[in-house]
């Protein structure tokens, strides 16, 4: 349909250039390339993260996975397990990886137990850095983190310290999309109340969830509506089942009770088609490019300034004369010295003092990019591992 | 039709997972983002370069340019000029930056008149480089050239000697696309000839001009067989007007001779609609991806190890301990110190001389870069520029 050599009638049009074909030749040139997706799923075990997963990808990723008893759980550490398939629809490739935070939240004391999660989110940041910033970029693997899942509890009162503690450390590294599980054991009305309440705390805590793109002016109403619909939803009461039951006829995903059958893809039962809609046909490219375009480049900016500080004392206490300005490959280019340094730092503080002004940010986005600066200090965490 | 976050029918199927939208919501963020093209034309003057762009985009460009008379041009040093404008079709919009080169090749000694040209183009790079290596990635402005028009006259026996040195001089640098200009010159034989004789002496001395990459196995015969048609019009034999005139009938762009009507967009007269098809509605994103991945990263390769060879020396006069290896923020990160650099280099040299088996890159773009290595000495232009 968008491309061939052979002009179609319009296309003879005299007033037709043809430039209008390029989105379908990046349209093409994505199917072939494939694409890959990375998401992380967190929050208490026994909430069905797994079953959501496989339900969510009709696809079984924990085949040969092994279930800890009570006793290992209590002193256990979070370990990240990842789990990659290949996946086609369509003719659509997709390398999905699942990352897994298994025993996240089981031990008896789970003082920073969020800690391990964030530093595997810094590492794939830390690696794609080194890999960018290499001779050779042909062949680089991204594995960054584009999205997390983070399970809540339904029997907690709206969120817990732990679920605060867990978000507001990664809601700056991480897209963060929360997920009211087994949504099963709530009445419609309790689904409601508890939404509410929940995104609620997630405003009073200052936890900055993942935000969907605003829909811009041009779009239908029905398509606004249903955007509306979607924000509202969160946090998504979602219900996961890989059995597959008989229900009015028809045989259905769901969960079979003595007093009825709860449909997995019935939107009247639960989020999961809405989940499923958000995440896999409408904003999965916009996790990718949030993903790329706040959360890496915040840590690559803290990243260059840490390093950037780290020189300049280093030169002050060499001494070094003008000259030497060379050995600053990047970002600095040769003949550049501390002055420039400096001036760039600045810049960076200007530009996030006056984020606000930025004139084509979206203000979400702006929002994100202006928060992020308040952990351009010292205290970033990657600095220990740099010491 | 792509994007919707109500399911169709054939959503509802249960295999169905959806992320087969992937493309389409690449599709349409890019529509959303709009393009940029930079297209260099290159080429004595008086040949329709400017003709020629503005046939190719139904706009006109060079509304106020001034011509120079023979005096002004003997001495003229080669200058480049720079038009932007911004295109809008079917809602697609389009940012057209067209460089031209007026003067080239008009002096009466034009030894090296390729030179500003080369430097222009490293200019670019060299830029984006800078912004890409910046705090603050936000607004690069890419200037990048993706493609060089490189015309030649239809009075030549062949390729001349400046046409020669200059094709050899950007042809690491810039997807170069030759041009047989003012084909109305030359009987349909002549042109045959022509072109049979101008790819024999690209291949006879080394040209690497833009490779159209190999169609896929999968695509349709008909396809094939333009791709074909296409790889054998080079270079493409095109005349160039801006007036419309009366042909049997309809109105058309040509030329009106006593002898006859020259359709420009007449496939039997010449490959204008050839061209313009390939570069616009082929091609248009192919070339930029060769540029970006191909003639940008070469670039890349050869600053950062001329300027890592710096750092070298430097630090060996300095006699710098091991812990300095901090100042360098990248490509090493810190704590990293001079045997990884040579190490980095020696990866690179690898490399280039497995190019050839490479498993993911296309034979074209492996010759490419094989190619490139062999730029990658000190006798690298830009070094004089860093001295």
């Amino acid at each position: 349909m968008y491309r061939s050599l052979s002009s179609s009638p319009s296309d003879q049009d005299k007033e037709y250039v043809g430039f209008a074909t390029l989105p379908n030749q990046v349209h093409r040139k994505s199917v072939k390339k494939g694409f890959d997706f990375t998401l992380m799923v967190a929050g208490e075990s026994g909430l069905g993260k797994s079953t959501l997963v496989n339900s969510l990808f009709l696809t079984d990723l924990y085949k040969d996975r092994k279930l800890l008893n009570a006793e290992e759980r209590i002193t256990q550490t979070v370990e990240i397990t990842k789990h990659t398939v290949d996946i086609e629809e369509k003719g659509v490739k997709l390398k999905l990886t699942i990352v897994d935070t298994p025993g996240f939240g089981d031990a008896v004391n789970n003082t920073e137990c969020w800690k391990s999660v964030a530093d595997y989110i810094d590492q794939q940041f830390e690696q794609y850095f080194r890999d960018e910033s290499g001779l050779n970029r042909k062949n680089i693997q991204d594995n960054r983190v584009h999205c997390c899942l983070y399970f809540i509890s339904p029997f907690g009162h709206g969120l817990r310290p732990l679920d605060v503690e867990f978000m507001r450390a990664l809601h700056e590294k991480v897209n963060i999309v929360p997920i009211l599980a087994k949504a099963d054991t709530l009445t419609p009305i309790e689904v409601k109340k508890k939404k509410f309440k929940i995104r609620e705390e997630i405003e009073q805590y200052g936890i900055k969830i993942y935000q969907f793109p605003d829909c811009d002016s041009d779009e239908d109403e029905e398509f606004k509506q249903q955007d509306l619909e979607l924000k509202e939803s969160i946090p998504f009461a979602v219900i996961g089942s890989n059995t597959v039951v008989e229900a009015k006829g028809k045989r259905v995903r769901g969960r079979l009770y003595p007093w009825g059958i709860v449909e997995v893809e019935n939107s009247t039962h639960c989020d999961f088609i809405k989940l499923r809609n958000m995440l896999v046909r409408t904003h999965m490219q916009d996790l990718k490019d949030v993903t790329r375009e706040t959360h890496y480049e915040n840590y690559r900016a803290q990243c260059i300034q840490s390093m950037t500080r780290m020189v300049v004392k280093e030169r002050n206490r060499n001494k070094l004369t003008r000259e030497s300005g060379t050995d600053f490959p990047i970002p600095m280019v040769p003949g550049v010295a501390e002055s420039e340094t400096e001036k760039l730092i600045r810049e960076k503080d200007e530009e996030v003092r006056h984020a606000d002004r930025a004139p084509d940010s979206v203000p979400d986005r702006e929002h994100e990019s202006h928060q992020s600066s308040e952990q351009q200090e010292p205290s970033d965490p990657r600095d220990d591992r740099e010491r």
